[in-house]
């Protein structure tokens, strides 16, 4: 069994600070920064988000719906953007919020989660609707190769709260919930931060369930464009350990290119501020 | 603003039956079939399914998880399952459980419900963690282009319904909201059935809300090898409009593989039985 995901991010991250950078290479963004919105334009995005961030993010995370949207070209850059992130020394994690039965899930893990495939991450994200426990097949292929997964508990858009806040047959919340039942499968690996991580929006309210007890490292996007501050997330996460917290910024560091110095200069003011907030 | 999806679905269905294949080339299929666990496999299967299933099949559903785990080139051998199976005039369903933010969504929505996409389907599998209204941009591609979106409501497996039967602030189940939230959409844009349908799992009781008012189509998993029958099919959906209810098989076709003549029998006997029970 490798170490956990957990841990291992964690040394990253106090060695390195907070910060991961999102790669959305959306139509809007291709424009914004003059290109075409195909795929050589997507490609140099990458690259240079890439290469701009390489010593200031600890990691990246490519959102894959917008490389979905060309198909299996678009598949082939997010395989050299993963190659070229890891051999940089990046962590990447995959944004894809997949999630399935049980069964489909084993696909899933195949894709992203086993040394053998092409779209190999350290960590993916996924979606709960159909059952916590139906990722399991996904917990275990990250157990055994030192990968993570990170649940969407608590989004930070508006729109889920509907479901994210309804009450379960416990009475507790469905995010309370989640990172309860997380909470006791990162106690049963060991360690101090496991496996299985929890997205949690920067713009949402402190949960009630006590952050600091679910021993899984956090994904928090919504810093940024999406209003919420480096304080903000250092006040939500005050109590949880040092390193467990991966904080994304994905428009706050883009929309300071195309050039390099200035996504490299925006990326680095967000890492010492995530920094001074969190470590 | 082409013919909603429910609408051109229910013609079709009422001329061939409600019977939807799924193709689903998991390890454990391609090994069942005596074939290799790679992309050759992989083409083999899949082309062998939808031309033994084309003349009793209304639809198919290629799980996408299961090409996906093969990268870029799992989804170029989707891409042509895709042509080849809207070249032979079968509705394909993109199970692919696609989900995020409204921004995100955008993204998927370009992927699969564009007409310029090379994985572009009839319709798409969505999962509602992230909000159902943040699926609005999927739902309005979908409209523009008489393509459709099934959401997961009641899903086939049993992990999901921790979520799927909490109680929103509303009182309701988190499956009531989200059929009477698509009722109400698909009731703004007439017709007799809209561009919102819902995946409903045979295995589940028969849900509170009135299934017969949600004005879409339902796409029905769980009949054949996860248990549930096409009488039962036939009592859930009894009061539904004829040609509302389109039934996934996979296990329960593939099975009878890797020979065209076993595969076509067990999808015709499947489709007469469902026929029998739905319309």
């Amino acid at each position: 069994m490798a170490e956990a995901f957990g841990d291992r991010l964690g040394e990253r991250i106090r060695q390195l600070g907070p910060l991961c950078v999102g790669i959305d290479p959306s139509r809007e963004q291709l424009v914004a920064w003059g290109r075409g919105d195909d795929i050589t334009g997507l490609e140099f995005f990458m690259l240079q988000m890439l290469e701009s961030c390489v010593d200031v993010a600890v990691a990246v995370k490519p959102q894959v719906a917008y490389f979905e949207r060309f198909g299996s070209r678009g598949f082939a850059a997010l395989e050299r953007l993963i190659a070229e992130a890891r051999s940089a020394g990046v962590v990447v994690v995959g944004d894809a919020k997949r999630g399935d039965i049980g069964s489909t899930n084993d696909g899933y893990a195949g894709a992203w989660l086993h040394d053998s495939s092409p779209l190999a991450v350290d960590a993916l994200t996924v979606t709960p609707y159909l059952g916590l426990h139906a990722l399991e097949s996904l917990f275990r292929a990250a157990d055994a190769s030192g990968r993570g997964v990170f649940v969407v508990v608590a989004s930070s858009n508006d729109e889920g709260r509907v479901v994210q806040t309804a009450l379960t047959s416990s009475g507790e919340s469905v995010e309370d919930w989640h990172f309860r039942q997380i909470a006791e499968r990162n106690e049963r690996g060991g360690g101090l931060l496991g496996t299985v991580g929890a997205v949690v929006g920067a713009t949402r309210s402190h949960p009630r369930f006590p952050l600091e007890e679910m021993r899984g490292p956090f994904l928090v996007p919504g810093v940024g464009a999406q209003g919420a501050t480096a304080n903000d997330v250092g006040r939500m996460f005050a109590k949880c350990p040092k390193g467990s917290v991966l904080v994304n910024a994905s428009r706050a560091v883009s929309g300071a290119g195309p050039e390099r110095r200035g996504i490299n200069d925006a990326a680095r003011r967000l890492r010492d501020d995530l920094t001074e907030a969190l470590l």
